[in-house]
């Protein structure tokens, strides 16, 4: 019997950053982080088991993948069959709305869509913290892809519950993510590899037992609506994880030249009453985080400033999703 | 009786950073340092200690200074008056050969040339050690401006063992600091103020912790002329330090984008061949440490990035020296 599904899931932005693995196979994190899913950007994929193959396959955006890119899929579908107890090969389709290569990390929406496709396709009808801890497995952060809204993965203390939740749906605060795309072709070290050079600075103990009191904060402001509390907050959890790579050896710049002007231009902006705040993945585009009636201004702005190759926008949104059969 | 004495003193460029006191008033610092004399950069100082004064006078460059500049330099003379008992005033006069306001701090050859010059004028004929001692209450890393060469600022346990000597003379190593600068007209904040903040990093304690394994490191580097060793340290140090910095609240950013540029391009040139390192103090300007064979290829890589201003030079050198009157 061929069984299908096809799911939907957007990337999502950290607020409170996820740098480093306690247990790198199973994807547990040092420690708990908080994000923001982006709609409006968003992988689609459809997972269709068939007895027939002998073999998983991987298309992404119409073209065949092979080699690590296949390994990466076809192992994650291996927790799939093993949650159900099937042999069944299958062939994956995913397409990003986003541009590839525009370093906007897909890895979360990929595994995210992935998990919640392939579980329904197999028949599995998992919670969304069983979805959540398996999607961890494919890329940590995809954990948080699953839930909607606004999302906090606690670190857990095994896999068992090492998962992500809502803190607050994606009505609560209406937030924008105006991306300054500022490097495209550049790849800069894989999150995977940088993960694993986190406690090679002598920076990440300090900040991973800082955590705890970052979350609260950024918690709180998440359900307090309050922006001054949240730009501050995000602003030093992107600074203090770059500052654990950037002291990692071998050291990760992430950093562009353009991310360092936008990093002083966004608290600028702030001051002069636009509410805007900056925080950086493992990558050097800047993702501004901004009030929805300031988001208009702050997109003019970053367009304006050398470096800065194009904008994308998303909302606060939904988290992963069934996409119904096409009629 | 009227009493007079000239110093010369250069500032130093930290290998291992000088960055949070644990006695703000005293200057102790929360960890030791190692730095580099750049002779060919200098202050040039004269006090003269006159009965007839009723107060004490600062002039900078020809320009007579008051307010905090000239309170900070009077507070310095009480220092020295009361190791001499004397309660006499002093004329203070000051050339800095280097460009005022192009980034490259000047307080510690200000101070270890007051140090010395103010002490001989007024008859006190002190250590080595002593000298450092005194110059570090004017500026912390003046401590480093008195010992030749190669330097290290111990920590010490207080007041009494808190200064610098001599690693190595400027001879063992003649080392070049190619100051690419970037920012000339933008004041930051200053050190002094800077240093107060230290601890709002949480990462700060960290750093600090660690630093007997930079120093253990820079020291060996320093003494075995291991230039890739050397490199990697120092580079990896000033890392640190700006890591405290932007991590600190209110944060300090003090790099600029051409510094960016150039902390990308330093590490590229050493795996080219060329023997170069990077290091910023609490400024915007790269001083880029090189192999004398190396520096003319490296001050024209310099010039072509765009946001260099200027290259100033300088190379190892002595400490502070007395210059006999001129004839």
């Amino acid at each position: 019997m061929i069984q299908s599904a096809t799911a939907q899931a957007s990337p999502n932005i950290a607020f409170i950053k996820y740098w480093g693995n306690r247990d790198a196979s199973l994807r547990l994190p040092q420690n708990g982080s908080i994000s923001m899913n982006l709609a409006g950007l968003h992988a689609k994929t459809t997972v269709t088991f068939d007895p027939e193959l002998q073999s998983d396959s991987f298309t992404l955006n119409q073209r065949p993948i092979h080699g690590p890119g296949l390994q990466r899929v076809s192992s994650f579908l291996d927790h799939i069959r093993s949650l159900s107890g099937s042999a069944t090969r299958a062939a994956v389709t995913s397409e990003n709305n986003f541009p590839t290569g525009a370093g906007i990390a897909s890895s979360a929406a990929a595994f995210a869509a992935l998990a919640l496709a392939g579980t329904a396709a197999i028949g599995l009808n998992l919670t969304e913290a069983a979805l959540s801890r398996l999607a961890r497995l494919g890329s940590g952060s995809a954990s948080r892809s699953i839930p909607g809204g606004f999302v906090e993965w606690q670190a857990g203390t095994g896999d068992e519950d090492s998962y992500a939740f809502s803190l607050a749906p994606a009505e609560h605060w209406p937030l924008v993510d105006c991306i300054a795309v500022v490097s495209s072709g550049h790849k800069p070290t894989g999150s995977t590899e940088g993960h694993a050079l986190a406690d090679t600075s002598p920076l990440q103990a300090a900040r991973v037992a800082d955590t705890p009191r970052r979350l609260d904060i950024c918690r709180q402001a998440i359900l307090d609506r309050d922006f001054t509390a949240l730009a501050e907050i995000i602003e030093h959890d992107s600074s203090l994880m770059h500052a654990v790579m950037m002291t990692s050896r071998p050291p990760l710049f992430y950093w562009e030249p353009a991310s360092l002007t936008l990093m002083k231009l966004i608290p600028q902006l702030r001051k002069d009453g636009l509410k805007a705040a900056f925080t950086l993945d493992a990558g050097a585009n800047v993702h501004v985080i901004c009030a929805p009636e300031c988001a208009d201004q702050v997109e003019q702005a970053l367009r304006r400033v050398a470096g800065v190759q194009r904008v994308l926008r998303a909302v606060c949104g939904s988290g992963a999703f069934l996409v119904p059969p096409q009629a």
